[in-house]
């Protein structure tokens, strides 16, 4: 077994019929979330961080391929060996890719030798986990495991990555039925904000369960806290719209240098996918097209940088990634999963112990560990049971395609 | 009527029943262009200079609509209003239009909706002529002839610009059965180079006969040229080759100032398409995927700038492009037209006496007068019927997608 | 002797004792352009098509050491070997050299070192114009009649770059003393625009007589022309200014399509060095600082795409640069040279018959013969005797730091 | 007094003649590092992250004018209003300012101006020192000081944005006399690496003595540190080299995702100013010019990136900045401080409860805390007196003009 995959499981590993079963789930999920779109939908990139969702049904097969099938399943014939060239997406131990940003100029092979691709890889695993001897098996159920998470990554991402295409097109369409959609917010959730204390102290930070977990979530490790102040929910539209008309995008002082620098390059003065403004009425265009602003509802689509120059502006502060995980489990607390990704003060640096695995797998999360910053929670685009209160998911603090929002903290007075 | 077309059309206009039939055979052949490629193949848009296959399909349909239908048919109904954003290409007096380097991000109008466009557009069409008043037929059916000349324009570049796209895949896939190919190079056209004498003296210059021609043809004009010598045929393959392994693209003395530049920037070795090299063989990327290089068919895919450095390292030159047009004829020159557009040393500046028409039509060739190079003759992908020997296509001095070659010319010695 | 320089003298060669005056006065003058302006002035470059006042001073050097020293004066010692590399200016012929973009960045050798190496190459210059042996004069006499012509090249480009700098200058300081200036408008060239008649036929365009010409001035050959009338004097600011109040810069139908993008791209809404506006006043930046508006002045600072848009706004047209030779000499047109360039609507294309000279000289205008365009007649900044009614100056049609203005063409009504 | 200056000073103010004599030693030292440099040599700038000493010269002393004089000594009056646009940096809060990448367009105010601002600023700082009553004392005093600190980081950026300047120059002059210069190793510095073992648990980071330090060195506050192990010395340019050698910039795999595309986009291949290579030799561009590599020497001129893919390689990893600073006064510890800054392994984030000071001044820190890591100790060019083992540097991970190494530290086994 290798030693050292890109997860910190410490239990037992999954049972055969356990994966089995979750292998069909997830991988008829992936193609659920596709179904309500054409085949030219799902060729297009609409900018070189997005990819085609083709290309995310076609990498997610070749992640299966690639780690598990072609390394331990004897005998294993690929569907067609030059899809290992076309859909590598960053592996530099497992040999060339095609050029990221041209991914969108794959015309061919189109979308029904994608889908026969899936079902060839999906008929291999399926003999593999009901068949493999034992010590293949054993090599190989938690990098199955690892590529049924990593699937799930990109079901989010399908829908991130369409929404933005779709955002392109002047005649703002809707992405389809049967997209998963924002929650409706809870009364309580819309209630003027509120704080919860959580206490300081020495808390154990990072996964050490049993289960599943990334390797960046580890290795579990204490951490000192000073006491602190959460708020009770996510900042919602309204009171992004009060920043908005406090001239929040153009009061320079607000912003990290790097931030403003982004505000005046790229001209932003609303968050991504605002539309119209004071004259004409806001409208927000998502996943069901343009809509009126719903003051309620949490704010998304946020850079890292408005989050941090909202929090300036409201007097309070984003929470580390650290006290939002010792926060986690507060009674009273509200949208911390489910709803939107949350962006933390926190840059995404190593926690103290990690070693990137041997391997390909190696190549998973720890090379990006510079110049990110790690957002906690989850979105109602996550799949269920994917994330968990030690998740780091972590992006480009000038990102804002991603179902990003913020939750304020403040020291305690 | 409308005194300033960009034509220079002389006689007298086309009768209803030709223009009919010319629409239905015109619009018929841009669906058999399309008719090998999947919904996908028609979205793409591989680089800014080119168009997906289901915007020219679009395009030439707006158009009609915009010349056409719009200002001259009564109660013309637009099938989709909001298809005047979206597929107008420069027209600056027509309003918005959808940014050139996102045409590929419209995955929706869908094709089959691009279909219907242009059936509804047909019937109107059909209809126009059929029954259209003799004032607004007499205002029209100019701009019909046009509209017509158009679409064979956008013809060539539906191939041109899917063949580019397929060149971005790694798989070289060929385009698909039923598009035109090259001819196979006559005997006479395979054999040796040599040189044509052509008189000098006043000669007539641009189009001044019956028919239709665009308006950068005309006025017809006197130029007073010099005695010249031209080469019986296109420079092939394997003329280039020798140009190659004489270090044709490493001598910066050969080039032009600007040409050497992209050789250097753009890394160019071969001519665009053409892959492999001294070791492993040669091969270039075609409309039925990759094949062997063949010694004597044309060279294509040619800059100027590259036409240019082969003209110098042969101690030859290029002709201009009114000693293109006198030679015009000369018995025993081959490969005029029909083969391979060829690059001429003269800038695309406008004739004596040239002005732009008014209106939108005068946005049609009269504003690019600047920074062109012209190239007479046409391809095999040019539409029969469409060209002329007073014809000027133009490209910047760097294009290489376009079906260009060249021909030698030089002084009489 | 070297058969083919690149110019067209025809009639003997410069006796010794002149060709030894003219150097010394030449040479004189550009130190004199220089004397105003500090060892920082002359070390910056304020953009990659500007260089820096030190570079000029030690190109011009250059130009004589490498192209009359060291191939024809025996035992000549260069000053400095490492000077080759540093000051050669785009002959790829001549061996490798410093990048263009950088020349700003060389402090050292510092200002007084570079008037070394000038007085150094002066006494060769001298001993040899002086003492050389009849052989190696006869093959140098040529080169050196180049180097002063160059040298005068670079005297305009000194001004035209330093202005460019001092412009980048919040505090717009003036150039300084001695430098020319503009020439005050003659009553006659304040007046009313009026036309003056040319006649067509066939004229003898480029240089043919007696004395020294660039090569890009010939052949001269024969051209037919149809009458046309030209305007008497260059546009003035006052007239530039109506075109700005009519929305000249907003109006893309006026522009060529690159024009209009340029304007765009760049925010033109004025010619160069214009500050202020409607509510504010204009001024103009030039060699004595900031000056209110002179509406009798020939507007100068165009590219070519903004004198093509005001040709086209007042209902003219721009001249070819054949209809400017032809003109030359007709009584009653003023301001043909010493007071501002003169945009042609002629492409820099090479004359019938024109070949690029062989070595290292060849590369001094061929090259270059794509992409630009011609401009005619000559500025107040143009050294005494340099220009003649055959002169070809081009830049690309983006350039406005050069004394840059125009002069209406029409058709014979 | 302002509540809240970018500095943690927590023991009284310095007494006003302890600040004099330090005003007119720091201020002596800038000039005596620039004492070298011609004219031209302070007045480029050759990259936009560069300053030209001229402009480092001139803004020291607007951070007194602007922070100091204007607002707290009555009647004080500029030495030349216009200054305050062109010698502000980045500050918002006070007003526009000149361009960054056009600092050394600026060769007006010259350089004899500048020091005379210098001088006028100095004069008005002693009298203010002197005299000033006692209310206005109070609220400058911690501005004074902090000018002081300020200048002092410019003294170390002109030394290596001069570096920098003239390492584009291929004549690779030396910097003059007089300039500081790295140390000679000592012998136990030159001795193999050995590990020095430093125990975890609750430490205090950050300042909180007595004296001056900068905001964002504070609040002091506890970590839990778990024990490591730190190298004795800086890595050496002999170990660089077996990782060179060994392939260290061509295997992807050691390599963070955003250094491995600054490794090919850039073309790196040795640290900065490393020339040469395996076959003529590596030599090294430094403040006395070109000098062959010292096998002995501390390596420096790395960026984050390449200081990560050498601790990969070699088996190790960074410091975070907390263990650095824990480990400070580790009997055995060598090269700490007065050699070379050392990255971390920490992103550049603020500490807890840090808040940005109000006014101008909170915009000297803290905005720029994302996107940067954070450097420790301090190098040869570090003026003494300046750096404190709680010191934060920081810089973009790909920055490589200053004087950064790095030193080792691992787990304990």
């Amino acid at each position: 077994m290798p030693a050292r995959l890109p997860t910190t499981r410490t239990g037992a590993a999954l049972p055969r019929e356990a994966l089995a079963d979750r292998l069909q789930n997830v991988r008829a999920w992936t193609l659920g979330l596709t179904a309500p779109l054409s085949a030219e939908d799902q060729c297009v990139q609409s900018m070189p961080d997005a990819s085609p969702a083709k290309w995310h049904l076609a990498h997610t097969s070749w992640f299966f391929e690639a780690m598990v099938l072609v390394p331990h399943l004897p005998g294993y014939q690929p569907c067609d060996p030059r899809f290992f060239h076309l859909f590598n997406s960053y592996y530099e131990a497992l040999g060339t890719r095609h050029p990221r940003p041209q991914r969108g100029l794959i015309t061919r092979p189109d979308l029904a030798t994608v889908h026969a691709y899936r079902a060839h890889v999906d008929r291999a695993l399926e003999g593999f986990i009901a068949a493999g001897d034992a010590a293949a098996w054993e090599a190989a159920a938690g990098l199955v495991e690892l590529g049924l998470h990593h699937e799930q990554q990109h079901q989010e991402l399908i829908v991130t990555d369409m929404l933005h295409a779709l955002s392109c097109n002047p005649l703002f369409p809707a992405y389809g039925a049967g997209v998963p959609l924002p929650p409706a917010p809870s009364s309580s959730s819309r209630s003027p904000l509120h704080w919860l204390r959580v206490d300081g102290g020495v808390r154990s930070i990072g996964h050490g369960g049993a289960g599943f977990a990334f390797d960046n979530e580890g290795p579990r490790h204490e951490v000192l806290l000073r006491p602190f102040e959460l708020a009770h929910r996510l900042v919602t539209c309204g009171e992004w719209l009060a920043f908005i008309e406090d001239g929040g995008y153009a009061r320079p002082t607000l912003w990290l240098s790097d931030g403003w620098a982004q505000v005046q390059a790229q001209g932003w003065r609303a968050p991504a996918y605002w539309t119209g403004g004071p004259g004409d009425g806001w409208q927000v265009f998502g996943l069901k097209g343009l809509r009126p602003l719903d003051l309620a509802a949490p704010v998304m689509h946020l850079s890292f940088f408005e989050a941090a120059a909202f929090a300036e502006w409201s007097g309070a502060r984003l929470p580390t990634e650290f006290e939002w995980e010792a926060a986690h489990g507060t009674p009273g607390l509200e949208q911390m999963t489910g709803t939107a990704w949350q962006w933390t003060r926190s840059s995404y640096d190593p926690y103290p112990g990690f070693r990137t695995p041997e391997g390909a797998v190696g190549e998973y999360n720890g090379k990006f560990m510079i110049g990110q910053v790690v957002l906690r929670g989850s979105s109602f685009a996550t799949p269920s049971g994917h994330a968990r209160p030690t998740y780091r998911n972590f992006f480009p603090p000038a990102a804002r395609w991603q179902f990003t929002g913020l939750r304020l903290a403040r020291e305690v007075s």
